[in-house]
């Protein structure tokens, strides 16, 4: 449906199965940012791994592994589904510097200092009081920067968001967010943040969970495209791609796991609550395998030139990985 | 000092810092299996792998890693030493088949099912009864096979390797250890196991820790190439190459791990004993960077072909790798 265009999601979660892979195919996606971890430490990160490993080996019709964005072409030339890795937390590294290279080396290409809350590296969103980068921090982005493994800060609060623009020599991405100015919710962000990021030639993917979006999962196509278009009057176009966060097929169990990991006595519901604590209701335009379909679609009658709409929906993600996952030395 | 020829060291386990990879350079050596591991489980093998990345970071000068037979040359070529890693036992998967090709991706290229003792997946060589490749060892064994990683038999006993060479559809190798009719050691190797061997193109590198040599520390350099002489009329050369074990600027308490790891209470003198319990003195021919240099030299005298000496000293090696570490699928 895409015919040659690269269309890429810049983060997933959902239940992994031949069924997902066939639907992810069908979506018409050249590639994904898959969530290997949230709160994993390395060894248990390494059962993640080899549970991929086993689905490029059964399921190698449908999916390919990524490590550099050369892959994304070859998925694409391929006709199935490149898979790119990304943790949501730095839990994976347990204390230890000398595992960024080497989870590298795995395949994870992105990884999240925080998850909501303080960790080694960085001050979490749901925190009241923001640090700011810590002294693991700082040398951790260094060698992030040095192996080729790209900075995400979706989950981070805004100082330490600003300081890891600012330490980062590379580009750094927010790979699923919105702007405060469409929806003033905890996990997204402010005009200062995304213009700090774009400035620095970073990117934001853009969010379909419901908790992000303006009416939450009342919000129209046209809301969404609204919120695009108010982004790229602000950053301009080249810094904007999508992030869906789709968690599709997920059980409550995975849900409480992201929110809670092992830290949390009491219960913690994330951007729900007590009444409502389970997954939010999807927008009806983002629920099946049409979904970025309609996203384009969408932007394309929004008024959105189809070079912009390409851009967003995958080619700024795809040179972002280009430059991003660069050694810096060999 | 070897011109174009290609010269590998099968096993060694010395104390890897600058003055030690430069010995290794001025050693004329074009690659070296290193032993990464002797009982470290899944997650201590991530702290060994991250600290050669650290290795290969800042001595770049000396050392350059190897996944493939290519990377040999490509260190010949440089004038580097290409470093492969191996595991002298099962312990760095813990009790997961999917660890063996997360380690293969991680560059572990070799793995002994079993370091003396018994192990999940096969009987090593001081028990007293051998039970052969357990239920676990032949799916290890398969997916070894699937994945490109090599089964190194050294410290395993008989009929586990007997077992072992029968199950695997690739040739195994026993990287280091000497023939039994030399000299009649716990570690050495019986004429049937050698032959099975050879039989389906596998490899015995040829030790040179006293323990395993004909007369000990004061094996002399005529007596080894005597050894290598009698082990070429019984398999033909191209079943042989050097694995020298060496263990050099070792304190003792390495050899206590390697031979005590965490599972003995009650002290284990491996091949020494309570009044022979600290490091074999080395023969003197083999004791400096110049001890691969007197080998071969030695085996030219002995009356070896110039073709079958550059074969033991590293051809056999190459050539056994470049068919060993290429992946059945891909």
């Amino acid at each position: 449906m895409f015919g040659k265009d690269i269309i890429i999601d810049g983060l997933q979660y959902c239940k992994w199965d031949k069924e997902y892979f066939k639907f992810l195919k069908s979506s018409g996606v050249s590639a994904v940012h898959v969530t290997l971890v949230y709160h994993e430490n390395a060894r248990e990160t390494l059962t993640r791994f080899a549970q991929w490993h086993r689905f490029f080996e059964e399921f190698n019709e449908y999916i390919l592994p990524v490590f550099s964005s050369e892959d994304i072409l070859k998925a694409k030339a391929q006709n199935k589904v490149g898979i790119f890795f990304g943790a949501q937390n730095c839990s994976l590294i347990d204390d230890e510097i000398g595992l960024i290279s080497i989870m590298r080396q795995l395949g994870l290409l992105i990884m999240q200092l925080t998850y909501n809350n303080q960790s080694l590296l960085a001050t979490g969103c749901y925190e009241k009081n923001d640090s700011g980068i810590t002294r693991f921090g700082k040398q951790a982005i260094e060698e992030m920067n040095r192996v080729g493994m790209i900075v995400d800060m979706s989950h981070s609060s805004d100082r330490s968001t600003l300081e890891a623009i600012d330490i980062s020599s590379r580009p750094i991405c927010i790979s699923h967010a919105n702007p405060k100015f469409a929806h003033n919710g905890l996990r997204n962000k402010s005009d200062e943040v995304i213009k700090a990021l774009a400035k620095r030639k970073g990117l934001i993917g853009l969010s379909l969970y419901p908790f992000h979006l303006p009416n939450g999962s009342d919000c129209t196509l046209d809301d969404f495209c609204k919120m695009s278009a108010d982004l790229a009057d602000m950053i301009g176009v080249d810094h904007i791609g999508i992030g869906s966060d789709l968690c599709l097929n997920q059980p409550l169990d995975v849900l409480e796991w992201m929110r809670n990991g092992r830290w949390s006595k009491i219960k913690d519901y994330g951007e729900g609550s007590a009444t409502n604590s389970t997954w939010p209701k999807n927008v009806s335009w983002f629920n099946d395998s049409s979904g970025l379909y309609n996203i384009y679609k969408g932007l394309i009658n929004y008024g959105f030139s189809e070079n912009d709409v390409k851009k967003i929906m995958g080619l700024n993600w795809l040179h972002f990985l280009q430059d991003g996952l660069k050694a810096q030395t060999c």
